[in-house]
């Protein structure tokens, strides 16, 4: 595409957002329910399609990992219709009243939660992504424009037809869900310029995306960066709790943000302490790596590098730091650390405390596992990413995190004077 | 500077933000009450450093606005002081449980409002912003970063030494107020791109300092777009009133942003209210612009350019659109407004609804002036810009809004999965 068809359709999804943003939550929810009949009744066509896709992907030779991402199987199409269903049950943040204030004057202020208006969406393999993030997108009155990964550039398209038609039935604009039907990695830079028309650009995806988005927009971005995520365990920890959450931050999904990637130990309790979670760990099927005091209570340990203590493995993979107290272990989470999810393990509630105030970080824990920075497990009903940076939005994003607000002023002909 | 000594600027104040964003209020109050005790006991100091700033500006040919701007009166010296202390009085916005929920599975997860952390500061020539926004970013727990005019950067260094002398005193780390000490713009360039250490930057300034920093930004923004504001007057006004808001928001305070620069007249209405208002106007020493309906009822109005219905003056100068009805003020207003501040005067009800409704900007009026939009005015206490963005703040930024949140979770050895 060119530019200026980029920018078209920027434009084509700000005027629809300027009718969506301020439909009846019944308007919006009836249009989710189209969108939820619609990928019913297509099951075998939206399927045949990305069947088709994957197996042209195949004969490129596209990885077995980035197949599978692409790949459809009817539950996980089945999953994606319930997800939508289940966005339509959360109650709509649109029209909240967040504040309201008499002001001497006579003014009547209310500031009233309303949608951030055009979403752009940036994603990778994964086809569901087109409907969860523009289910999430539209419930919240945004009107969306999606560009996803090329490899899945035929599937997207199919199911960004429904979505329309959807869109359409339920009596709004097409264009408040639009699409960048394009493989060119141009396209993206394109997008990302839009501020005349975008008030916001969420990237999921990689490390590579998100840097060159970061690097690249004009548009405001909200972006998920690395999960380094710790647990520290404290000199008090009750070690069946600490190894239970150990094990459980690192090897129940290692593949994800949340999941821990660095174990800090008291040195008061090493001697105890890391021989035992070593132990565990290698049972677990993690390559365990560590500094010179770890490697001095367990020699077999691979030293760890300089750099492992920023790295993000995502995979079974975890390094052992042994540090002097319970500052030491806040002084490295916070230098070292992505500020995404981190833990203690104490019986001390003022080492708890400290810790909790004194991380930087979106989700900090207090006896639990990482794991749960979610926004299911939050309790917003659904997450549209997890935020690690500070302005917005932080931590796991929900609805409420794809709106703005505005200042509603009523007076009797008040002047300023 | 080199690019790495503003990085290492960058560091220091990162570094200093760890530290103050704990600090209790107490603390952070007691430095804010060092930092107005030390102005008044150098005003004569600051004042004479001040005055020599302003001969050496003169002799060098800066206009006299800037020269104004630059100047500082004993009188505005003290109105900075009063600033601060006022800042003191405000409630402390960090460590406001924002929400609390109780998980089914037991964990106790909290909502936490805590400081952005270290925050770049870039405005124009009053001195005054130096002191005025560095007390609004220590009292929300923030770290600051500060880079003045080069006009005033004798007077701003004077100011900064004062401001790192009362942190000291404090028990608080110098960095916490840091100063890019140069008049050199590369410095700009390398300041807004310290996204390992900046959480936030804030321009205050001219519409190409904006454009520059959001161009060029690597580290979000958080910007003050321009102002161009609009009165609707509706075909049921009440024309007494009207004319009062028009003439109000127009002529009470012209240079800033919440002054209106277009009315817009219902057709109804303007045989009996265009010729009144465009009278009214210029006997308060506004130049009147009109389209050709408008020309059609006052012929020695000045016709309006295509550019003036985007055109923020800042001036007596205002320009008049005669409009069908409600729906297309609203459009016009969406279309060539700046989603700052806009009025409608009205008595219908559900016609002030559908306006406050359908008006995509920050504050949205029924009945009364624009010029209400402020941080004062509003009741926040203390304003440190005017957002014209979606993103984390919009309209008035106060205290509140130089702060972000924390997820802090407490369990009992909970595991996920």
């Amino acid at each position: 595409m060119s530019v200026e068809e980029v920018a078209a359709l920027g434009r084509a999804v700000r005027s629809a957002s300027t009718v969506l943003s301020h439909a009846s939550t019944a308007m919006r929810n009836r249009l989710l329910r189209n969108v939820a009949a619609s990928l019913r009744a297509n099951e075998d066509h939206i399927l045949a399609i990305n069947r088709e896709e994957v197996s042209r992907a195949g004969a490129t030779g596209l990885s077995p990992v980035l197949l599978d991402r692409l790949t459809f199987s009817p539950k996980r199409y089945r999953q994606m219709i319930t997800g939508v269903k289940e966005v339509i049950a959360l109650p709509d943040p649109v029209g909240e009243v967040l504040e309201k204030v008499k002001r001497p004057g006579g003014l009547f202020i209310e500031k009233i939660r309303v949608p951030l208006g055009a979403v752009g969406i940036i994603y990778e393999a994964r086809p569901n992504v087109t409907v969860d993030a523009a289910a999430l997108c539209l419930k919240a009155g945004n009107a969306v424009l999606l560009r996803g990964g090329s490899e899945a550039v035929a599937t997207n398209r199919a199911l960004v037809a429904l979505l329309r038609d959807a869109v359409v039935g339920a009596g709004l604009p097409p264009d408040c869900v639009s699409f960048i039907d394009s493989t060119d990695r141009a396209d993206v830079l394109a997008m990302i310029q839009q501020a005349e028309s975008l008030d916001v650009v969420i990237p999921r995806g990689g490390k590579e995306l998100i840097s060159f988005i970061r690097a690249n927009a004009l548009v405001p971005v909200i972006a998920h960066g690395d999960g380094n995520c710790h647990v520290f365990v404290d000199a008090s920890a009750d070690l069946a709790m600490a190894e239970a959450i150990v094990i459980n931050a690192k090897t129940q999904r290692p593949s994800v943000c949340n999941a821990a990637e660095k174990l800090l130990v008291h040195k008061r309790l090493a001697t105890k302490f890391v021989p035992r979670i070593v132990r565990r760990l290698r049972d677990a099927g993690v390559e365990v790596l560590g500094d010179d005091q770890t490697r001095a209570l367990v020699p077999d340990v691979v030293p760890a590098a300089d750099t492992d203590w920023t790295t993000e493995y995502l995979a079974m993979v975890i390094a052992v730091k042994i540090v002097d107290d319970l500052g030491a272990a806040i002084a490295h989470i916070n230098t070292y650390g992505s500020h995404h999810s981190d833990a203690i393990v104490t019986r001390t509630a003022r080492n708890a405390d400290k810790f909790l105030r004194e991380v930087d970080s979106a989700a900090v824990y207090v006896n639990a596992s990482t794991r749960f920075t979610d926004g299911f497990e939050f309790g917003l009903g659904a997450e549209i990413g997890i935020s690690t940076q500070k302005l917005h939005a932080r931590g796991p994003m929900g609805l409420r995190e794809l709106t703005s607000y505005k200042w509603v002023v009523r007076g009797k002909g008040n002047l300023r004077g």
